[in-house]
Protein backbone atom coordinates (compact mmCIF):
# COMPACT_ATOMS: atom_id res chain seq x y z
CA UNK A 1 0.00 0.00 0.00
CA UNK A 2 1.64 3.54 -1.10
CA UNK A 3 0.05 6.07 1.62
CA UNK A 4 1.15 8.93 -0.88
CA UNK A 5 -3.10 9.88 -1.54
CA UNK A 6 -1.77 10.33 -5.01
CA UNK A 7 -4.44 11.59 -6.44
CA UNK A 8 -4.42 14.89 -3.99
CA UNK A 9 -0.32 14.90 -3.89
CA UNK A 10 -0.25 18.83 -3.91
CA UNK A 11 -3.37 18.82 -1.07
CA UNK A 12 -3.60 16.01 1.21
CA UNK A 13 -7.25 16.11 3.21
CA UNK A 14 -6.96 15.79 6.98
CA UNK A 15 -9.28 12.69 5.67
CA UNK A 16 -10.49 10.70 2.81
CA UNK A 17 -13.82 8.35 2.96
CA UNK A 18 -13.73 9.47 7.12
CA UNK A 19 -10.56 8.12 7.65
CA UNK A 20 -8.02 10.25 9.00
CA UNK A 21 -4.79 10.47 6.31
CA UNK A 22 -1.92 11.43 8.86
CA UNK A 23 -3.11 9.29 11.63
CA UNK A 24 -3.20 6.01 8.76
CA UNK A 25 0.51 6.81 7.44
CA UNK A 26 1.87 7.35 11.17
CA UNK A 27 0.45 3.87 11.78
CA UNK A 28 2.12 2.23 8.63
CA UNK A 29 5.19 4.04 9.54
CA UNK A 30 5.29 2.62 13.24
CA UNK A 31 4.27 -0.97 11.72
CA UNK A 32 7.20 -0.79 9.50
CA UNK A 33 9.69 0.55 11.73
CA UNK A 34 8.41 -2.72 14.22
CA UNK A 35 6.34 -5.00 12.69
CA UNK A 36 5.65 -6.81 16.02
CA UNK A 37 2.76 -3.80 16.30
CA UNK A 38 0.98 -5.81 13.28
CA UNK A 39 0.14 -8.75 15.92
CA UNK A 40 -3.21 -8.61 16.84
CA UNK A 41 -4.85 -11.27 19.21
CA UNK A 42 -9.07 -10.86 18.71
CA UNK A 43 -11.27 -12.76 21.35
CA UNK A 44 -15.09 -13.29 22.42
CA UNK A 45 -16.73 -15.05 25.34
CA UNK A 46 -19.62 -17.25 24.56
CA UNK A 47 -22.32 -18.69 27.08
CA UNK A 48 -24.99 -21.14 25.84
CA UNK A 49 -28.81 -19.68 26.71
CA UNK A 50 -31.19 -22.24 25.08
CA UNK A 51 -31.42 -24.41 22.39
CA UNK A 52 -30.13 -22.56 19.41
CA UNK A 53 -29.70 -19.50 21.64
CA UNK A 54 -26.13 -18.02 22.91
CA UNK A 55 -24.99 -14.90 23.43
CA UNK A 56 -21.75 -12.97 22.94
CA UNK A 57 -19.70 -10.49 24.28
CA UNK A 58 -16.51 -8.87 22.89
CA UNK A 59 -14.04 -5.83 24.30
CA UNK A 60 -10.85 -6.36 25.07
CA UNK A 61 -7.92 -7.47 22.30
CA UNK A 62 -4.33 -7.06 21.95
CA UNK A 63 -2.73 -4.84 19.29
CA UNK A 64 0.27 -2.55 18.70
CA UNK A 65 1.88 -3.90 21.20
CA UNK A 66 -0.41 -3.65 24.20
CA UNK A 67 -3.66 -4.31 25.67
CA UNK A 68 -6.57 -1.94 24.52
CA UNK A 69 -8.61 -0.37 27.08
CA UNK A 70 -10.63 1.76 24.28
CA UNK A 71 -14.00 0.07 25.36
CA UNK A 72 -15.73 0.47 28.56
CA UNK A 73 -18.32 -1.66 27.88
CA UNK A 74 -18.55 -4.90 26.01
CA UNK A 75 -20.32 -5.47 22.71
CA UNK A 76 -23.27 -8.46 22.89
CA UNK A 77 -24.36 -10.32 20.52
CA UNK A 78 -27.46 -12.71 20.29
CA UNK A 79 -27.11 -16.03 17.84
CA UNK A 80 -30.73 -17.63 17.40
CA UNK A 81 -32.22 -20.00 14.53
CA UNK A 82 -35.55 -19.05 12.41
CA UNK A 83 -38.41 -21.84 13.46
CA UNK A 84 -37.75 -23.54 10.70
CA UNK A 85 -34.21 -24.76 12.29
CA UNK A 86 -36.03 -25.36 15.74
CA UNK A 87 -35.17 -21.78 17.37
CA UNK A 88 -37.63 -18.48 17.36
CA UNK A 89 -35.54 -16.12 15.77
CA UNK A 90 -33.65 -15.05 18.77
CA UNK A 91 -31.03 -13.50 16.73
CA UNK A 92 -29.40 -13.80 13.24
CA UNK A 93 -27.96 -16.93 13.42
CA UNK A 94 -24.08 -17.96 13.13
CA UNK A 95 -23.98 -18.03 9.43
CA UNK A 96 -25.79 -15.08 8.68
CA UNK A 97 -23.28 -13.99 11.09
CA UNK A 98 -20.03 -14.52 9.07
CA UNK A 99 -21.84 -12.90 5.92
CA UNK A 100 -22.28 -9.75 7.85
CA UNK A 101 -18.53 -10.16 8.81
CA UNK A 102 -17.54 -10.60 5.59
CA UNK A 103 -19.20 -7.86 4.36
CA UNK A 104 -18.07 -5.53 6.74
CA UNK A 105 -14.74 -6.35 6.20
CA UNK A 106 -14.56 -6.44 2.36
CA UNK A 107 -16.23 -2.95 2.48
CA UNK A 108 -13.73 -1.72 5.21
CA UNK A 109 -10.43 -3.06 3.31
CA UNK A 110 -11.72 -1.53 0.17
CA UNK A 111 -12.89 2.09 1.84
CA UNK A 112 -9.30 1.86 3.50
CA UNK A 113 -7.12 1.11 0.41
CA UNK A 114 -9.58 3.93 -1.58
CA UNK A 115 -8.26 6.15 1.16
CA UNK A 116 -4.24 4.68 0.39
CA UNK A 117 -4.85 5.42 -3.61
CA UNK A 118 -6.40 8.84 -3.03
CA UNK A 119 -10.52 7.64 -3.67
CA UNK A 120 -12.85 9.01 -2.18
CA UNK A 121 -16.19 7.11 -2.06
CA UNK A 122 -19.54 8.51 -2.37
CA UNK A 123 -21.52 5.29 -1.55
CA UNK A 124 -20.66 1.41 -1.30
CA UNK A 125 -23.18 -1.47 -0.56
CA UNK A 126 -23.27 -4.56 -0.91
CA UNK A 127 -25.48 -7.86 -0.96
CA UNK A 128 -24.58 -10.89 -0.14
CA UNK A 129 -25.78 -14.81 -0.58
CA UNK A 130 -24.49 -17.80 1.18
CA UNK A 131 -25.26 -21.62 -0.06
CA UNK A 132 -25.53 -24.15 2.05
CA UNK A 133 -26.86 -27.74 2.40
CA UNK A 134 -27.91 -28.63 5.59
CA UNK A 135 -26.74 -32.31 4.97
CA UNK A 136 -23.54 -31.45 6.22
CA UNK A 137 -25.19 -30.15 9.74
CA UNK A 138 -27.51 -32.39 10.04
CA UNK A 139 -24.52 -35.72 9.21
CA UNK A 140 -27.34 -37.19 6.92
CA UNK A 141 -24.15 -37.45 4.12
CA UNK A 142 -20.70 -37.17 5.17
CA UNK A 143 -19.74 -36.33 1.81
CA UNK A 144 -21.50 -33.12 1.75
CA UNK A 145 -19.29 -30.05 3.80
CA UNK A 146 -21.20 -28.76 6.72
CA UNK A 147 -20.25 -25.18 5.31
CA UNK A 148 -20.81 -22.74 2.99
CA UNK A 149 -20.36 -24.00 -0.31
CA UNK A 150 -20.06 -20.51 -1.90
CA UNK A 151 -20.37 -17.38 -1.20
CA UNK A 152 -21.60 -14.29 -3.73
CA UNK A 153 -21.47 -10.67 -3.03
CA UNK A 154 -22.40 -8.20 -5.61
CA UNK A 155 -21.33 -4.35 -5.13
CA UNK A 156 -22.56 -0.72 -5.67
CA UNK A 157 -20.07 1.78 -5.61
CA UNK A 158 -19.78 5.11 -6.50
CA UNK A 159 -16.57 7.09 -6.53
CA UNK A 160 -14.20 9.81 -8.20
CA UNK A 161 -12.19 7.38 -10.24
CA UNK A 162 -12.45 5.17 -12.94
CA UNK A 163 -14.34 1.66 -13.61
CA UNK A 164 -11.09 0.62 -14.16
CA UNK A 165 -9.98 1.81 -10.92
CA UNK A 166 -12.66 0.57 -9.33
CA UNK A 167 -12.18 -2.87 -10.60
CA UNK A 168 -8.41 -3.30 -9.93
CA UNK A 169 -9.23 -1.57 -6.18
CA UNK A 170 -11.99 -4.11 -5.99
CA UNK A 171 -9.88 -7.07 -5.93
CA UNK A 172 -6.87 -5.76 -4.07
CA UNK A 173 -9.56 -5.26 -1.47
CA UNK A 174 -10.51 -8.65 -2.02
CA UNK A 175 -7.32 -10.04 -1.64
CA UNK A 176 -6.29 -8.07 1.59
CA UNK A 177 -9.69 -8.48 3.83
CA UNK A 178 -8.95 -10.30 6.87
CA UNK A 179 -12.29 -12.25 7.08
CA UNK A 180 -12.24 -12.79 3.13
CA UNK A 181 -9.04 -14.37 3.50
CA UNK A 182 -9.92 -16.40 6.29
CA UNK A 183 -13.13 -18.12 4.66
CA UNK A 184 -11.02 -18.56 1.10
CA UNK A 185 -8.20 -19.98 3.02
CA UNK A 186 -8.18 -23.55 5.28
CA UNK A 187 -7.64 -21.72 8.90
CA UNK A 188 -7.02 -24.06 11.53
CA UNK A 189 -9.23 -23.91 14.35
CA UNK A 190 -8.20 -25.78 17.74
CA UNK A 191 -10.87 -26.18 20.36
CA UNK A 192 -9.84 -27.69 23.19
CA UNK A 193 -12.42 -29.07 26.42
CA UNK A 194 -11.74 -27.40 30.06
CA UNK A 195 -12.53 -29.48 32.46
CA UNK A 196 -14.74 -28.55 34.63
CA UNK B 1 -26.79 -38.44 13.44
CA UNK B 2 -29.01 -41.03 14.78
CA UNK B 3 -32.12 -39.33 16.70
CA UNK B 4 -33.12 -41.70 18.35
CA UNK B 5 -32.48 -40.41 22.00
CA UNK B 6 -30.62 -43.59 23.10
CA UNK B 7 -30.48 -42.21 26.44
CA UNK B 8 -34.25 -41.94 26.90
CA UNK B 9 -35.29 -44.86 24.51
CA UNK B 10 -38.41 -46.18 26.95
CA UNK B 11 -39.69 -42.62 27.48
CA UNK B 12 -38.26 -39.26 25.21
CA UNK B 13 -39.22 -36.47 26.85
CA UNK B 14 -40.21 -33.58 24.39
CA UNK B 15 -37.60 -31.08 24.77
CA UNK B 16 -33.58 -31.67 25.18
CA UNK B 17 -31.16 -29.22 25.57
CA UNK B 18 -34.43 -27.12 24.88
CA UNK B 19 -34.73 -28.23 21.33
CA UNK B 20 -38.17 -30.00 19.99
CA UNK B 21 -36.85 -33.23 20.07
CA UNK B 22 -40.48 -34.47 18.11
CA UNK B 23 -39.95 -31.48 15.65
CA UNK B 24 -36.08 -32.43 14.68
CA UNK B 25 -37.19 -36.09 13.79
CA UNK B 26 -39.58 -34.83 11.34
CA UNK B 27 -37.22 -32.08 9.98
CA UNK B 28 -34.46 -35.38 9.69
CA UNK B 29 -37.45 -37.51 8.31
CA UNK B 30 -38.42 -34.65 6.07
CA UNK B 31 -34.72 -33.94 4.43
CA UNK B 32 -34.01 -38.02 4.04
CA UNK B 33 -36.87 -38.17 1.88
CA UNK B 34 -36.04 -35.03 -0.17
CA UNK B 35 -32.67 -33.92 0.38
CA UNK B 36 -33.35 -30.45 -1.88
CA UNK B 37 -34.84 -29.33 1.59
CA UNK B 38 -31.62 -29.62 3.20
CA UNK B 39 -30.97 -26.28 0.73
CA UNK B 40 -30.13 -23.17 2.29
CA UNK B 41 -29.17 -19.89 0.98
CA UNK B 42 -28.68 -17.46 3.66
CA UNK B 43 -28.44 -13.65 2.78
CA UNK B 44 -26.99 -10.20 3.92
CA UNK B 45 -27.03 -6.61 3.07
CA UNK B 46 -24.61 -4.08 4.17
CA UNK B 47 -24.24 -0.05 3.66
CA UNK B 48 -20.81 1.56 4.38
CA UNK B 49 -21.50 4.59 6.65
CA UNK B 50 -18.14 6.09 7.30
CA UNK B 51 -14.87 5.28 7.28
CA UNK B 52 -14.57 1.72 9.14
CA UNK B 53 -18.28 1.54 10.18
CA UNK B 54 -21.03 0.00 8.32
CA UNK B 55 -24.59 -1.40 9.06
CA UNK B 56 -25.93 -4.91 7.92
CA UNK B 57 -29.61 -6.34 7.94
CA UNK B 58 -30.26 -9.80 7.45
CA UNK B 59 -34.47 -10.84 7.59
CA UNK B 60 -34.99 -13.25 4.71
CA UNK B 61 -33.52 -16.76 3.59
CA UNK B 62 -34.57 -19.82 1.29
CA UNK B 63 -34.85 -22.76 3.07
CA UNK B 64 -36.60 -26.13 3.45
CA UNK B 65 -37.86 -25.36 -0.06
CA UNK B 66 -39.38 -22.04 0.39
CA UNK B 67 -38.98 -18.41 1.30
CA UNK B 68 -38.62 -17.75 5.15
CA UNK B 69 -41.16 -15.05 6.49
CA UNK B 70 -40.84 -16.01 9.95
CA UNK B 71 -39.23 -12.18 10.41
CA UNK B 72 -41.17 -9.31 9.99
CA UNK B 73 -38.32 -7.16 11.11
CA UNK B 74 -34.71 -7.21 10.17
CA UNK B 75 -31.78 -7.34 12.40
CA UNK B 76 -29.44 -4.61 12.05
CA UNK B 77 -25.71 -5.12 13.19
CA UNK B 78 -22.74 -2.29 13.09
CA UNK B 79 -19.41 -3.22 12.13
CA UNK B 80 -16.56 -0.74 13.53
CA UNK B 81 -13.26 -0.32 14.48
CA UNK B 82 -11.12 0.37 17.72
CA UNK B 83 -9.50 3.82 17.58
CA UNK B 84 -6.22 1.67 16.97
CA UNK B 85 -7.66 0.89 13.73
CA UNK B 86 -8.70 4.19 12.93
CA UNK B 87 -12.64 4.18 13.84
CA UNK B 88 -14.44 5.18 17.20
CA UNK B 89 -15.80 1.50 18.88
CA UNK B 90 -19.03 2.32 16.72
CA UNK B 91 -19.55 -1.47 16.88
CA UNK B 92 -17.34 -4.83 17.56
CA UNK B 93 -15.28 -5.02 14.21
CA UNK B 94 -15.17 -7.54 11.39
CA UNK B 95 -13.04 -10.12 12.53
CA UNK B 96 -14.48 -10.09 16.17
CA UNK B 97 -17.79 -10.49 14.35
CA UNK B 98 -16.38 -13.58 12.43
CA UNK B 99 -15.41 -14.84 16.35
CA UNK B 100 -19.00 -14.53 17.39
CA UNK B 101 -20.28 -16.51 14.41
CA UNK B 102 -17.82 -19.45 15.18
CA UNK B 103 -18.69 -19.23 18.81
CA UNK B 104 -22.20 -19.54 18.17
CA UNK B 105 -22.12 -22.05 15.21
CA UNK B 106 -20.07 -24.15 17.43
CA UNK B 107 -22.19 -24.41 20.16
CA UNK B 108 -25.31 -24.83 18.82
CA UNK B 109 -23.99 -27.75 16.62
CA UNK B 110 -22.80 -29.33 20.01
CA UNK B 111 -26.08 -28.85 21.40
CA UNK B 112 -27.89 -30.23 18.35
CA UNK B 113 -25.86 -33.30 18.25
CA UNK B 114 -25.98 -33.79 21.95
CA UNK B 115 -29.80 -33.52 21.64
CA UNK B 116 -29.37 -36.61 18.93
CA UNK B 117 -27.27 -38.84 21.36
CA UNK B 118 -29.73 -38.04 24.45
CA UNK B 119 -27.13 -35.97 26.24
CA UNK B 120 -28.64 -33.36 28.71
CA UNK B 121 -26.30 -30.25 28.57
CA UNK B 122 -26.80 -28.11 32.07
CA UNK B 123 -24.03 -25.37 31.29
CA UNK B 124 -21.99 -24.43 27.75
CA UNK B 125 -19.59 -21.54 27.23
CA UNK B 126 -16.37 -20.57 25.29
CA UNK B 127 -13.84 -18.66 25.09
CA UNK B 128 -12.01 -17.82 21.71
CA UNK B 129 -9.25 -15.94 20.65
CA UNK B 130 -8.14 -15.43 17.31
CA UNK B 131 -4.29 -14.21 15.97
CA UNK B 132 -3.78 -11.94 12.90
CA UNK B 133 -0.62 -10.04 12.00
CA UNK B 134 -2.19 -6.79 9.85
CA UNK B 135 0.71 -6.61 7.82
CA UNK B 136 -1.30 -8.77 5.66
CA UNK B 137 -4.27 -6.58 5.57
CA UNK B 138 -1.89 -3.38 5.12
CA UNK B 139 -0.41 -5.17 2.41
CA UNK B 140 2.57 -4.15 4.16
CA UNK B 141 4.25 -7.27 3.54
CA UNK B 142 2.35 -9.32 0.54
CA UNK B 143 3.60 -13.42 2.27
CA UNK B 144 1.91 -12.41 5.63
CA UNK B 145 -1.78 -13.66 4.98
CA UNK B 146 -4.42 -11.18 5.61
CA UNK B 147 -6.86 -13.60 7.44
CA UNK B 148 -6.21 -15.36 11.24
CA UNK B 149 -3.70 -17.29 11.12
CA UNK B 150 -4.98 -19.88 13.43
CA UNK B 151 -8.29 -19.84 15.77
CA UNK B 152 -8.34 -21.43 19.23
CA UNK B 153 -11.73 -22.15 21.20
CA UNK B 154 -11.82 -23.37 25.05
CA UNK B 155 -15.26 -25.18 25.99
CA UNK B 156 -16.35 -25.33 29.47
CA UNK B 157 -19.32 -27.83 29.27
CA UNK B 158 -21.21 -29.71 32.02
CA UNK B 159 -23.80 -32.25 31.30
CA UNK B 160 -24.69 -36.05 32.21
CA UNK B 161 -22.31 -37.78 30.34
CA UNK B 162 -18.45 -39.31 30.83
CA UNK B 163 -15.71 -37.13 29.45
CA UNK B 164 -15.19 -39.57 26.73
CA UNK B 165 -18.60 -39.01 25.38
CA UNK B 166 -18.06 -35.30 25.67
CA UNK B 167 -14.73 -35.30 23.51
CA UNK B 168 -16.52 -37.47 21.07
CA UNK B 169 -19.35 -34.96 20.82
CA UNK B 170 -17.04 -31.95 20.33
CA UNK B 171 -14.89 -33.91 17.88
CA UNK B 172 -18.39 -34.58 16.02
CA UNK B 173 -19.46 -30.75 16.70
CA UNK B 174 -16.30 -29.37 15.11
CA UNK B 175 -16.25 -31.35 12.43
CA UNK B 176 -20.10 -30.94 11.11
CA UNK B 177 -20.10 -27.20 12.28
CA UNK B 178 -20.77 -24.48 9.49
CA UNK B 179 -19.08 -21.71 10.26
CA UNK B 180 -16.22 -23.75 11.86
CA UNK B 181 -16.43 -25.71 8.81
CA UNK B 182 -16.39 -22.54 6.37
CA UNK B 183 -13.39 -21.15 8.39
CA UNK B 184 -11.17 -24.68 8.53
CA UNK B 185 -11.70 -25.21 4.90
CA UNK B 186 -11.02 -23.30 1.45
CA UNK B 187 -15.21 -21.52 0.69
CA UNK B 188 -14.91 -19.57 -3.00
CA UNK B 189 -15.95 -15.78 -2.38
CA UNK B 190 -17.25 -14.45 -5.87
CA UNK B 191 -17.13 -10.29 -5.37
CA UNK B 192 -18.90 -8.50 -8.16
CA UNK B 193 -18.85 -4.72 -9.06
CA UNK B 194 -22.56 -3.80 -10.29
CA UNK B 195 -22.28 -1.15 -12.56
CA UNK B 196 -24.53 2.30 -11.17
Amino acid sequence: MTMTATRHAEAVPSHINGLDVQAAMDTIAALKADNKLARFQFRARNTWVNGGENRSTIRDFYGAGQEDTSRTEPFEFTNGEPPVLLGNNEGANPVEFLLHALAGCVTTTFVLHAMARGITIRSLSTELEGNIDLQGLLALDETVPAGYEQINIRMHVEADCSDDELDDLLAFAKQHSPVCNTVCRPVPVKIERIAA
